[in-house]
């Protein structure tokens, strides 16, 4: 059992007290010592720490005890022979390691930890009391420690610490790494920030390589002048960009898909058909309908379908309300911003309304996305990813609007190219270089006020006048803020404002693509500076972000391919009006309806296969009952010959 | 084991050898003898029968005799765990029944008596000495009876023999089973006739089940005259049978899904995904590169990247060279009659026109079938069913063209309605109802010319004078003619022409739908005929086909839904002359460019995915060999344990 060796003494939880002054005699019952016994009773190793005006706890676990907690899980892993089984200490050496050598990735043990530490209930047969400083209060049999401190206010927060060692090595082969554009260490990017936040970059990385040919292909356009054949090349241009981003979105699928595969993930053959998710549904649900229904099949089949469409209903009406408030309020007050801030003819009056229309639609964008996540609550999705899929769809309906409209009443209003691309490059240097300095200015600021904050609580306590410095890197890192979305906690982390930007981008320069091709140089250039700016965000400004299980990027792909259609759309009515300059064209409005009855239904016709799945939920529910009573019946034998076969190859491999 | 007490005693194959003058003392090495001994020895059950001028040998197989024949092939089956395991006659209580409570399905059965009277081999130490009249040849050792006999000559053909008790119920309970109009015995059908019938016969009914809603607003509106709302009553005609034809495809794919559950099949999640097919492709491909490459994963991995690449390159070639004969030869030729057919004055030249036309359509589809068959075997399609597919993409090319183009040519030229009603009159009416009858009387007409070769035949033996009667049944059925498609008998069968029939005819009533509403009510009766028609066919007309494992409708799913498409056009160009009758709204041709550009683009944006798939070859061999590896590793030991509990569970519910 070689396995016992590695070291696993990196602290990976910080859990936040406040300081306290306790005497030698009340130790034995000061609630922070209870819980330090209890986490060292559990096999975690301590190391306390006294920081300013809080004490940190920070926490390790050695490998056999995150071990038994997996096994307490039931956490699947991946085993030799391609089957995820359920993890068993016993037959540790069964299970697949992770590309870095190591037998849990992140997420695994942070949800192996959360079960740990969280799991502290008391099993004694009376109540114990607790101290704390002069407050004292009852720990109930069977109540779990750490809520009630953290329902006490004792236990200020529990959070993920840095790895100084692997976030040192991090920093130099990747946010510092400049000459080599767009190559990134993905893997060890996964084992650090688990699969999201890799799968984020690896797609960020691979988009800006992609994106060199246009970029290098609209450079070309606007450095030379074609001549006569200037009007050729234009549509010659469209459609290249078009095929780039459609060849683009499904070449990323592979790569999804190859690095999945790479780190021993199960693939979600469809994502809406995936494994995994499937899996997390039936535990919910099917079992619940099994449990009511018992064996009589017709009924439990009648059931899915009233829930399966019951909650598609559900999510049609939650769309539909979303979609009618787009058009019905933010769409007037967006036209009618645009439209006043191109009458008003001084300047600062342009400034105030821009000033108060920033404020608003940050007003606005916080209520959308409230909304929508109490909208999200009665869908029945099937996992908290696919939550937050839901939220980013509807959220991003409202970014959507904020971000082209404006571009769009321009374009209709002038119909002038040079206009158009004044206002594009405006929006597109104007707000990324803007946004890429608020991202990583603000999370400092923040940090600097917090730790002006603690400086000052400190001296009201009286207890220093001079400087005071943090010495302890657990404190510093507790004063840095979270990497969380702007939109709210809930469902969404940091990652759904750094994806909305690079899906803002990709829309900006391709709905418009043929009236400013050099904006794929634009982007290209911001998304080598983004792709480090994020890097050191995450590195060096933030705390260690909550590792989320997510095997794709989600909604973010179907929004990708959505803009993909849009700006085919947009993009054509851009040449019309480019041929068409005389006005001859003249498209009558019973043609244009036609058209756009036309686009309609086959926006509907492709789209539809998203409202109703393929397969039925009880033929989806069958399956994975199936497939889950086929592992749980071989799993433990399977993996006592998966073990034996090991065993024998090690000691030939020995032998020889 | 009261799985042996199953009656399984139907006859079910036919082996046909000419009639010889066998003496006694020639027995002991008269060919086919030999042949039934053989047959005999292996356990089948034996009958023999004398027609007219050939000999019949009648096969049965008992169940056991089947299940050994199944373990030596590795048949998987489903287990109530919902694994498919290799099928062992030793764990037979471990398997799931068939719905009709038969062990083997009506495919898995055919394979198993091919692999047991194809399997005859002589395992003797010396060549045997065979005699068939006069002649003598010798069987030499390891060499196959039964192929050694084909190419002799003696024996004429191995055909599925028709079960006579099945079939009369079926021809009952289905074929003449009119005042239920579209329900049908599915899961008899599927018994009798295998997946691929039972599925087309599914598709079709509920095609026609659905029809009946178009066919009622068709109606509806041929009826009533709307006055002045008449102009808004199309366009919503229009909407709503595009929703309808939209909703059709996604829900067919839904009841595909909930069939295959219901039959025990595993669930393709996604056709191109397939686990079989993986399966399939895997035993042929990925083991051979395994061994080419041994443990080197980077070169295997390159490996199955150029494989897949290189087959996707042919097949991109094969569809381009199909696309462009069909524009290029076909496109002409269809245009230049329908063209000489306007021009022509007289109806006899116009009769005689249409005759030769017809009999040089008949002339290029072969061509075409022949070539497109060639074209596939250079493809790497992973099974035949996919081979098949493919062949069905590039031979409807050439039949859209036909059906279609002289529809197109008289729209356009005309610009009017009511001409374009009469054309979709006269090609919906003829020849729906031509083809009807072609479909029934041609098979008659085979048999009956082939009767009267036989009785030819044998009066010029001169043994009898008198009206000869076929007596035996098994006669009669050699001498109907088999299931087969009129592009020749590779790849595809009969079901190649029933489901083009039905393809046509939705590609006409859909493209042309706002023209002729009034089309989807002949459609349906035609539908409801046709299924009548169809079941006869194969159960009064012809041999028993051939069982053929599919588990969806496959490429045709695919056509209607590129028909679906195509019709949202077609009728949007039809809208736009129906509303533009003084011609105003005249679209310039540069914006004609530009509109066709982007549906070409529209198009590419969603057929993109089918060229490219999402799942690395790589990583689809891998998950492949990873889940045969599981398989075959508790494959054993999970019969045992489920034939146990099922033991139990019979015990327990007997006790009770």
């Amino acid at each position: 059992m070689n396995v016992l060796e590695e070291e696993q003494t990196a602290f990976e939880i910080g859990v936040v007290v406040p300081k306290r002054d306790v005497k030698e005699e009340d130790k034995a019952s000061d609630c922070v010592e209870v819980l330090v016994d209890e986490f060292r009773n559990l096999g975690l190793v301590v190391e306390r720490v006294h920081g300013v005006v809080d004490e940190f706890i920070k926490l390790a676990a050695p490998l056999e005890t995150l071990g038994r907690a997996a096994a307490e899980l039931h956490i699947k892993k991946r085993t030799p022979i391609g089957m995820d089984l359920e993890f068993e200490w016993e037959e540790v050496d069964a299970f697949e390691r992770q590309p870095d050598g190591s037998l849990f990735s992140w997420c695994e043990r942070f949800r192996c930890y959360r079960h740990i530490i969280y799991g502290i209930i008391n099993k004694s047969q009376s109540s114990v009391t607790l101290r704390f400083d002069s407050k004292e209060f009852q720990w109930e049999v069977g109540e779990y420690l750490l809520q009630k401190l953290e329902s006490e206010r004792i236990v200020k927060e529990v959070f993920p610490l840095h790895d100084e060692i692997k976030r040192k090595k991090l920093l130099q082969t990747w946010a510092l790494h400049w000459w080599d554009f767009t190559n990134q260490p993905i893997d060890e990017i996964y084992s650090y920030f688990g699969t999201k936040i890799a799968i984020y970059f690896a797609f960020l990385g691979m988009y800006t390589r992609w994106l060199l040919f246009p970029a290098a292909f609209g450079l070309i356009l606007h450095m030379f002048n074609f001549g006569s054949l200037q009007l050729l090349v234009l549509p010659i241009f469209f459609i290249s960009i078009i095929l780039w981003a459609i060849m683009f979105s499904q070449f990323w699928k592979r790569k999804n898909n190859a690095l999945l595969a790479r780190w021993k993930i199960r693939y979600p053959i469809r994502a809406d058909l995936g494994y995994r998710q499937g899996m997390e549904w039936s535990s919910s649900q099917s079992i619940e309908i099994a449990k009511k229904w018992g064996t009589d099949k017709t009924k439990e089949r009648e059931m899915f379908q009233r829930i399966e469409w019951f909650g598609r209903l559900m999510r049609f009406r939650n769309d539909a309300i979303i979609i009618f408030s787009i058009i019905c309020l933010q769409l007037p007050f967006e036209l009618a911003y645009a439209h006043i801030y191109e009458v008003i003819g001084s300047d600062i009056m342009k400034i105030g309304l821009t000033t108060i229309y920033l404020f608003a639609i940050q007003f606005f964008t916080q209520i959308g996305g409230k909304i929508s996540v109490k909208l999200i609550k009665y869908e029945n999705n099937e996992n908290t990813e696919k939550k937050a899929d839901s939220l980013v769809y509807k959220v991003f309906g409202l970014y959507f609007m904020q971000s082209y409209i404006g571009v769009f009443y321009h374009a209709l209003l002038h119909r002038n190219f040079s206009t158009l691309r004044k206002v594009l490059i405006q929006r597109l240097l104007v707000s990324q270089v803007l946004e890429n300095l608020l991202e990583n200015t603000l999370p400092y600021l923040k940090y600097s006020y917090k730790k002006y904050r603690v400086r000052k609580k400190k001296r009201e306590k009286g207890s220093s006048t001079g400087k005071i410095q943090f010495a302890s890197r657990v404190e510093k890192e507790y004063l840095k803020p979270s990497y969380s979305a702007s939109i709210g906690m809930e469902l969404e982390d940091g990652l759904f404002d750094d994806f909305l930007e690079v899906a803002l981008q990709f829309g900006m320069i391709m709905m418009f693509a043929c009236a400013f091709p050099l904006a794929f140089a634009f982007a290209t250039l911001n998304n080598i500076t983004e792709i480090r700016a994020d890097a050191l965000k995450l590195l060096a400004m933030l705390r260690r972000p909550t590792p989320r299980f997510s095997t794709t990027i989600g909604a973010w792909l179907n929004i990708f391919q959505f803009l993909v259609v849009m700006s085919i759309c947009t993009n054509c009515a851009l040449l019309v009006w480019l041929y068409d300059e005389e006005g001859k064209w003249k498209i009558e409005p019973g043609l244009a309806a036609i058209l756009v009855m036309e686009h309609v239904l086959l926006l509907i016709k492709f789209g539809f296969s998203r409202f109703v799945p393929e397969e039925p939920a009880w033929v989806k529910a069958d399956r994975v009952k199936d497939a889950a009573k086929a592992e749980n019946m071989c799993s433990k034998q399977l993996l006592r010959s998966i073990s034996g076969e090991r065993a024998t190859f090690g000691e030939l491999k020995k032998s020889q």
